[in-house]
């Protein structure tokens, strides 16, 4: 019996892992007896794509919607609708492989979802390929320990789990790679600040925040060299100074963190009680607009939740 | 380093397997290092009762809230929040085990979750000992192939898959019983509808449903002879309207299978629109507030999918 085509995707703005993951779940299924296509939900960002030209990896076709070409669809790496394809409401999910919490999510049918608490989607596909005793094509593992990667900066995250560093290796050795000096080539990729104007990195990955009435505005840019970044700080500082003004930030802390350090600069700008409040919740100074946060490289985790409290 | 306690449990109204997959998911996880206690949402029914008088096992303590006893819990055989702790929104949902759609749950963290659209719970959590590489004791597996059983109706529910025949033939052999002989006179203990109000009936096996903003409420009992269980319909639709009325229910469908025929009479009650959803979703007739469902068993996957498309 043919089974019935069906896409396998992850989230929208895809990042690595929601890209490889895609074509390993894909791959996998198909070894199993199913037949499906993986996709992407977005253009890859540079790191991405250093990593399909490093394993010579065509990139997937780029949908936003199913539009009836299927009726039924497998998740990776996501699972809340709006991060989903646009008529996801429309579709039957059979599938789903995850690493995040459960929400904006409801299905009909009973399915087959496997969700668990690690670093990275791509190490519960390795260990599934190994449930299922499917051996992994040498690229493809490099595209897994790749995803990896870049979802743990290089295993550094406070998200890691020891099996995310068990498959990191394994992956590795599959794919002949020396997973240290070559995760740190492609982090670097994906730091290639140069192309961008101040105005977009302030945008690029920013996050707006009510806190107690508060408006707070978080972004986050990567590198690899902090002093080189803040070459433009007047331009940096410019652009934010505008921004809060037109959009009445109380706050603005622009994020510049160090992915070979794990240690983060902030550039923080705003009322004064606002800025009091940054120095009391992150315990630290703000001199010159600026803030050193060594050990911080998660908003999520470090930043949102004590400003949260002190505001 | 000592865990923390967890609860692990299954749904309100528990049946055989909502019971038996707490004990045995509890079990797999303390051997796993985990510090879980198997508690029960309910009182067990006579087919659990027999269940656990054959294989000599002892009731869990019944909770319907965890009353700050716990942080974290775990759950099986059910997702949904309105089936389960009173308090579920307090706690830290850590692992899910179900075979049921997903609905009604939502989580703030990365959760470990395996769902699998198989017959029964007992059948993922047969596999999950053979992956962890823990034996399973005689006297559990005998309560795990009775789950299967119970939940299949002797492998005969349209749910049944064959890695549930695979589970129920493997665990029988380790409890040493005859599954087709046990299996029937297991199934009958539970068809012992005499003893029982027709209140209690139509409480016994029931779940709620939120069905596009409709309270929906289906209920089923096993019964041998459906003419001598309607010997007391007129109670049963007094009662049936009495907790529509209380509970605000737009529609309540108790389910009388015959276990032997695998067909079902539904008795369908509730405001009239959401009667003639029902007759359109089940494409049948409801006259004197009665609905002929040949071949069918399962309210999972031939009532629920149909009623919930169709409001």
């Amino acid at each position: 019996m043919t089974k019935e085509k069906e896409l396998v995707f992850g989230h929208k703005n895809p990042d690595t892992d929601a890209v490889v993951a895609a074509i390993a779940y894909s791959h996998l299924q198909n070894e199993r007896g199913f037949n499906t296509e993986a996709v992407a939900l977005g253009e890859p960002n540079d790191e991405t794509k250093f990593v399909f030209d490093k394993f010579d990896y065509k990139f997937p076709r780029i949908i936003s919607a199913a539009n009836g070409e299927v009726k039924s669809v497998m998740l990776v790496d996501h699972n809340e609708s709006q991060q989903s394809l646009d008529d996801i409401a429309d579709l039957n999910v059979t599938h789903v492989v995850d690493h995040h919490r459960i929400a904006n999510f409801e299905t009909a049918n009973p399915l087959y979802y496997r969700a668990e608490p690690l670093g990275c989607t791509s190490t519960i596909l390795w260990k599934m390929y190994a449930e299922q005793d499917v051996e992994i094509p040498a690229n493809l593992a490099g595209m897994m320990a790749s995803a990896i990667i870049s979802d743990t900066l290089l295993l550094k995250s406070p998200t890691t789990t020891d099996q995310d560093k068990a498959a990191v290796e394994s992956l590795a050795m599959t794919a002949g790679i020396d997973y240290e000096s070559y995760g740190l080539e492609m982090l670097k990729a994906g730091t290639n600040l140069d192309s961008k104007s101040t105005k977009e990195l302030i945008d690029m990955d920013a996050k707006s925040f009510d806190m107690n009435g508060n408006s707070v505005r978080i972004a986050q840019v990567n590198t690899v060299d902090v002093p080189e970044t803040l070459k433009r700080e007047a331009d940096f500082t410019a652009d934010i100074k505008a921004e809060n003004e037109a959009e009445g930030y109380n706050l603005f802390v622009l994020l510049i963190t160090n992915i070979l350090t794990s240690d983060t600069t902030g550039l923080v700008l705003g009322d004064e009680k606002a800025v009091s409040v940054f120095e009391n919740a992150l315990n630290t100074k703000v001199e010159d607009n600026k803030a050193s946060l060594p050990g911080v490289v998660s908003r999520k985790k470090q930043i949102v939740p004590p400003l949260n409290e002190k505001f």
